[in-house]
């Protein structure tokens, strides 16, 4: 029985615990810590897990054996830096950390420790379709892949959300996707900008974002946030004879009116609700056993800031960017892959 | 945490642990049982759960909370009246008992006690599909149903297959499932007998067996049980305004060599896998409260009986033959809805 | 140029006129008669084809080739026969007569002549999706046919509409195409009565029809006339090692407002638009080498006549109906498969 | 009856003249002519058309009203020409001419005239998928478009195909086809390269095409033409608030050995053949009435010619490339919506 401590008591993070308590198996939430202590003591209360004031007291507890932290992003490097500190496991919610200076920091870290520590949290290489496209990949009949295409799209977005964010935090999935999808780096970036939906106000919705990835494969995808139908993830990859696409399922099709229709999901939420039950039950298993964490690492996190990065400055500049890697420590020689 | 008693640790049972040992919340396995003791014997040493000789023993160990009854059908009775007996909550995987005789025991042993303890296995109510059936037909978008169309396909069956088995083991799944989505009791039952399939050698196969609900609604359901290209489930409700189908759905579709297609599953357990899951956590969560099961109850297991007899006797002589069901108690009064 | 003369200038009449006159090639409406005087001078004048009063000088008008019924079907019989007795080709759309015994009178006469002159309007076997479903089975990967699903559906019928037209105007489409698409006769004949839908007042609705081929096949028809959503013909053929079904082939596909949808065809006007364009020009070209029909022929519209017969006697009387055929005539003998 | 001529008896040509001959109505070939006279010459023979020896003659032949011109590119503007200066509508393959500079003495040369003469064959406009996303933009339901995702895959190309042939031959459609769908101008084109297919040897495939159209929706073509596993048209528009996608129809639907898969087209002849006919029909049908015709125009032969030499000279520099228009003259004001 793995006993976790989370940090972070928000929405994800409750949304987690409530996973680890009456959803998945093999795991206990002992401990729990927020900013806000006040939330932190009702879940402590509701779950029987011990209240921090501190996340760092949380990740020092003997009654913990591996982290959560769901916390602000400006403040995940320096919890995952203190378990990395404390020999404890740690599953980071995106983004590993603010800036690529900080990724490094972890990495370097945890190369000092010489083993995996850090998984982040990229739930999409735990759904069915996307391990279904990945597996038809492997068999190799559709010959090796040239080209992708993907789209994005949300229903809606918060007022809040600005233009880069349609980088940073939404296609951020995709390209965690496909450096996982395809074993590769991704070596350019560029993004196109269409004719302006009026859903999204003064906002630039929707955007191409373009990714060029290390072996030429050119993946293309639509981002939309505002399109209001629905939440609609896709993604076909192209190869040299043939394609392998998500498989879009719905578990119901209606006749009536004179249509017939399926419906598609509301929100991620509902799309992805399996793969982050499965995401935890595959990091819990992997640590029962003693083991290292297999999920996405530091340095796929690290990958993705950088990527988006440039996918930023491509926003602002119009121009292709090109990507621009550490070199990668012998620790993840084969991250991309697991 | 649930303490559960499993009775019977061959492939079902087993399956059954390994879901409540690694993949559910809230449960654990802490007694086993079998007639081939050594077997029992090195599930238990596996998992830790202490091993008995006699499945009564296993009831009334103090260590066990619930009962899971997966042993040889002819069995199902004497340990269904043993944990009743025991006044402790029992799930017995399908049939409930081999006759209607028995399952009527069942239910007076039950309704002694005045609270439900017995749920049976039928795990398609737990299906995403079906649930989304059943969803699709409450909002009433399509009027009152008036007939269904059912396809139970499977790739192969073993040797000792029996033609009455096409009722009592394949399409009882059909059986109860109808009742469930309808909310009504079968009130008639005829077999068709089709052109034979050479691919089950003298087995008479397919089948189509007719189903009259007591509301009218006609169900028609292919059965066929050697059709080689995979297992495949469908169904389609007919209403007076439209239709609501099960989605089919499929991981991923391939396009290669001249088709666009997309894989059906091998068998029932890649099919029903999560429903299985489904069934499980949510009769845990049932109990984990002090609550009763709500999910098919001793009435269901019963019902499912007499329409199969039904079903064998229809086989048998090419009649309609009517459905007789005693009174049902009080203790079952809305259970199909459940 | 095949110079053809049709009788019936109703709406169906009307339709192949425009279709012979605007669509098809190597064809001329040279004469045009109708029971209604001033609709066929009225056609007349609008195309330049000469009217005639009765149907049987039309037919012997020697600027007439061939001949087009589209009168009322109590006259089919007597236009049909002054056609054979001219010695001219005759497409008849269906019924080729109203009972069993005039079909064979015709038959009778055709057989005296000794070559095909009659070919009988049943428009599925020209159908694009039907024609690829019978090559689906030709190429022999679902092995042989076991069962086949048939779906009928109506969006609305008119208020005339009684019972027994869901055999003998709905259905018998049907009956058609399964002896064609199996090249095998119908058997035996049965008709279960379903919940009632309040859509068609006290007209039963929907029903199933249940035909046994003489191979042993069984085919399912569901017929509901009054489902509003839309035209919905499908069919699935359940073979020994696969299936095969029908396309149900729609031109756009939209996501909107939750759901990803197709339009439905409205009607059978728009479902079999294309059908009845190849039907008649396959006829014309049979014609315009100096040949026979090679489409539905005398029989056809006989065996569709006993087969629907039989249909309205399991309707009136819930037995099974077999199917008695009198014996085949030579020149009749590969037309199943024509 | 229109008495058509036809310059050019190659394949294309042939083709066209099969298609008046025998699937049209209203429509009579009266003349040929081929710079390979001896397949002229067995041409009309077979078809009881004249033949001329040079193309000029057939244009004046009194027994010609309309012409067709299917000869080698280089050839089309002379033809088009001696037919304006002739008076008589012409259907000219595509392209109009092979420079933008040519195309524009054709429009100068129809401007003079003052009335529409030429159409060109752009047959994409003609088939029901595209027609139906038209219709289903046109409702507004999904809102203004933004962008649209199309694919244009061949199976496979012959040995002499270039790399710009991919634009200038190929997805010289989807240029064709976006003015029409969007009512539209292209205001820039740019070409991105993606990792290189081994189907193609040497050849640069696939290739994405990336249009800017004057209200700023972006259209990306994925343009594959060696990709083995059938031909493979696909478009879908996105909108603000929904998208609408090709239906992607198939006739028939098999399942067999683990899948249930669709039949792909082998080439364009298959999935256009009906495109084909219902444009000529529809030619045929506004000259017959003496009127002009209302498909692509010489305009829309020149706009294929800008943005397809844009798009040529984006594929050699990897920029973005203006797409510069000369002034639209009066006759062609609402051309691309025609």
């Amino acid at each position: 029985m793995l006993k976790v401590g989370v940090i972070g008591t928000g929405m994800i993070g409750q949304d987690h615990i409530r996973r680890m308590t009456t959803v998945l198996a093999g795991v206990r939430v002992t401990a729990v810590s927020d900013v806000d202590t006040a939330v932190a003591a009702s879940v402590g209360a509701r779950t029987g897990a011990r209240v921090h004031s501190l996340g760092v007291d949380l990740i020092n507890d003997p009654e913990v054996d591996a982290v959560v932290v769901c916390s602000w992003g400006p403040t995940h490097e320096q919890y995952v830096l203190a378990a990395i500190d404390a020999g404890k496991p740690v599953f980071c919610e995106k983004p590993l950390a603010t800036t690529q200076e900080a990724c490094l920091r972890i990495i370097d870290a945890e190369v000092v420790v010489g083993r995996r520590l850090v998984q982040v949290g990229y739930m999409r290489r735990y759904d069915g379709e996307y391990r279904a496209l990945k597996a038809a990949l492997g068999r190799g009949v559709i010959g090796s892949p040239l080209m992708m295409h993907c789209t994005h799209r949300n229903a809606s977005v918060p007022a809040f959300y600005e233009k880069e964010m349609a980088i940073t935090d939404t296609a951020v999935h995709e390209i965690d996707m496909v450096r996982w999808l395809f074993d590769d780096e991704v070596a350019a970036v560029r993004v196109l900008v269409p004719r302006r939906s009026r859903n999204g106000g003064e906002l630039q919705d929707p955007l191409m974002l373009l990714l060029e990835m290390s072996s030429g494969v050119l993946v293309d995808v639509e981002i939309s946030v505002n399109i209001r139908y629905g939440y609609d993830i896709r993604g076909e990859v192209v190869g040299e004879n043939g394609t392998a696409a998500l498989g879009n399922a719905s578990p119901v099709t209606v006749r009536h009116a004179g249509t017939d229709s399926r419906p598609v999901p509301a929100d991620w939420r509902e799309r992805f609700l399996r793969a982050y039950d499965v995401e935890f039950q595959e990091w819990i298993d992997s640590l029962s056993a003693g083991g290292q964490p297999v999920g996405p690492s530091a340095w796929d996190g690290y990958a993705a800031a950088v990527v988006s990065d440039a996918g930023v400055a491509a926003l602002r500049t119009g121009d292709r960017v090109p990507v621009v890697l550490a070199d990668r420590p012998k620790l993840y020689a084969a991250e991309v892959a697991a």
